[in-house]
């Protein structure tokens, strides 16, 4: 039963990994960290890392970028690997968390997602493969209230497959205001809006009369919540270092 | 047993309406006009319209719209109905179809597939119902080669849905320069270019927890071979006028 | 603002209603009937519909086979028009209600979703213009605990495009067990079973070298919610008789 | 330009390999093998691989299960490499090349697309992460002239998963019949029918709240074409073994 310290336990993702980890019976959480210091649950709540003595096996992060360096501090200070959820960090902010990693086990990964991260691999080792003869292209589908595009999760992809090609490709956003074939190197990338999606990806190879598609849809925000509980687990006991998805995939 | 005169029969669609018509026992090729004159098949081939004497019930033409004017003669002197699939038309040529429908039946649509033109009647109904609720994206789909983007079937349905919806829609290409929501009076238009994929459709309607998504998928150039023919016999025996896909469907 | 009784308030599906109705301003939820008659919302709740002496525009019904006699003499007896949205009902039950709705204004759907009624209409249509020369298949995929295959929505698809179908068809369930080639009047019913899925539809014509795909899928039980209050709101006001999606759509 | 021997090139696939390798420049068909020895294009056609003294790099069989003893004698004889594509062999032939890859190098698979090769590829390591969690379906859709069902294709991407579960799986084909929840060790198999759909296969891990899906479609038997020339290219210069798509992805 692995103990859990849950950073910005009070948001909505921490309330959402609380209920998770409750229909669990290989963890639980022994406190939380939150701003706000309100407890809504059978867990203490702290309103800051230092205020919180509760021994415990892993930390999971998903509050705010400015809360970063402290929790970065806490978890050295105490030996505890972290999970680190938070999104919209700074590059200088990695660059922290690459570095505290030679002191504490900590994870990180942009998104928190099983099925995304295995869909990262999966388009890579496809792109190996098929890169110079086959074209890629990424389709993803957001809620109409998404602000930004295309989705990070889909330029980690478009990221990801370019590492691998033969050749760097160039992405392309938009193709009606030209009247030109298909450039050889180009990845589309298309952000699709509406409704209530909650988040597709589709990567396409199409080659000559042969197409093959790898997609991932998440049907509610409970993924990244199960994805950052499951890495937690598998970071306790791990050697200092900086872990991804990649290495749980 | 009907008889076609095929103008246009040595071009690529021309000859696969040849093949296509061979196979079937309820129309039969009797000439084909052609500027090269040259004979492939077991009918004779005429260089233009004027030559041609064999007695027919409808004409297919898919050949060049510098060819339209003396095909449209030739079939209102003739009182023979003629399928103008040719494309590239100018709205000129289009207004000279209208105006020769007054002196015998002629069709006319963007795209001779059964299929799509069903795809665009059904998408128009389901705009009608969920249109202003649900936000609406087209993705098309083609082969490396082509040119233009949007496809002209994929400006055909988001034309036929804006006839349709209490607001007129605001069509967007590329969401990557801009950070904002979607707009609810939007419709994305989403151009994807890979391998030799012949050509699909699709449109989504997203709204609240639900997607309704209605797509066309052709295999073949054939599919429009096939929807000539068939829109040639439902042309025989026709009062003058102008008849199109929607007719047939 | 329309006045909603709403009979099983406490289930799951009532209490997802009442939850929706809050956020709207076009009604609100001034009685519950529940054989609990715990109350758990602002609004009171009755054990029984006699005992409901609230004045109301309309009744929502998502409780239980065996409440359905009370609940329809209390809706003829009040004048109150009724969804009802409470499945799994005899065909005898079916009756009651159609005798009713000559004296109340009903509504009764096998499917309480707006994109899946619509479905079911371009089913008919799209099956109206190409049934015959296209085949026609249906695939459903709903979450690994439901018991029932192929899903009601299915058969209830398949039902609606065998009525307007030149030949009757008949349902094909399992192919691995014969050597032969497809029948022409087949329609295959594939039920696929996964994960949390809430229910996917597709249903599939494919003809020569094109094939048109109609799907819909419901990304949260709500949208169930959303079309039974839709509905209330269409009904209100509305003659004698007995109205379904049909009519909405 | 490494030299082929065709061997069934008057058959089908034969003609449409002979008809690719005239587009490429790295290859050319130097001999044909065929049992009407009619001579169809620019190289010479013997009856029996026996009468067939020309030199070569490598033999693309695509002929028939009653010809595969005396090519392998061949193959072994003149020491040239041969990619096996012909379909149907009994256990006892797949055993004899087997055998014969002792003394040449030999190239076997149940599916000639680089795309559908690698689809299982991925499937296995998708499989391999998610297995045990997530639950596998598999549907696969192919033209109405189809006799056999489940596709050669679906079982191998089945066999292949099933080698990396954790638990044996179980092949459902049908679940109209019963009234019961998901096995956890099912694997739905599910063959649509339809059209002239030339072949699609789809893999489908479903898990909590999201869905990966990997699938593969061709548009012409000429992957196939493709697929095989590929492999003899790969086979030029290899040592004696048994090699298989594996190899090349």
């Amino acid at each position: 039963m692995k103990r859990i310290v849950l950073s910005g336990c009070n948001g909505k993702m921490g309330r959402m990994i609380a209920s998770c980890v409750k229909g669990r019976d290989d963890c639980t959480v022994v406190a939380g960290i939150d701003v706000s210091g309100e407890v809504l649950d059978a867990f203490p709540v702290f309103t800051s890392p230092a205020g919180c003595q509760v021994e415990a096996d892993v930390i999971i992060d998903f509050s705010h970028p400015s809360a970063l360096a402290p929790l970065l501090d806490y978890a050295a200070a105490t030996r505890t690997p972290a999970v680190i959820a938070t999104t919209g960090l700074s590059s200088d902010q990695v660059a922290l968390i690459r570095e505290t990693s030679a002191r504490v086990p900590l994870f990180f990964t942009a998104n928190m997602s099983l099925g995304v991260n295995l869909l990262v691999e999966l388009a890579k080792k496809a792109a190996a493969v098929l890169g110079g003869q086959f074209d890629i292209e990424i389709i993803e589908k957001h809620h109409n209230q998404k602000i930004d595009a295309p989705s990070g999760t889909a330029l980690m992809l478009a990221d990801a497959i370019s590492g691998v090609l033969p050749e760097e490709p160039q992405y392309v956003y938009d193709r009606h205001a030209v009247r030109r074939k298909r450039g050889k190197n180009e990845i589309g990338l298309h952000a699709v809006r509406g409704g209530t999606i909650v988040g597709e990806h589709e990567v396409i190879f199409a080659g000559r009369d042969e197409v093959l598609t790898l997609s991932h849809s998440a049907m509610s925000k409970e993924v990244f919540a199960t994805g950052s509980i499951n890495a937690a687990l598998f970071l306790c006991g791990k050697e200092n270092g900086l872990y991804s998805m990649g290495d749980l995939v």
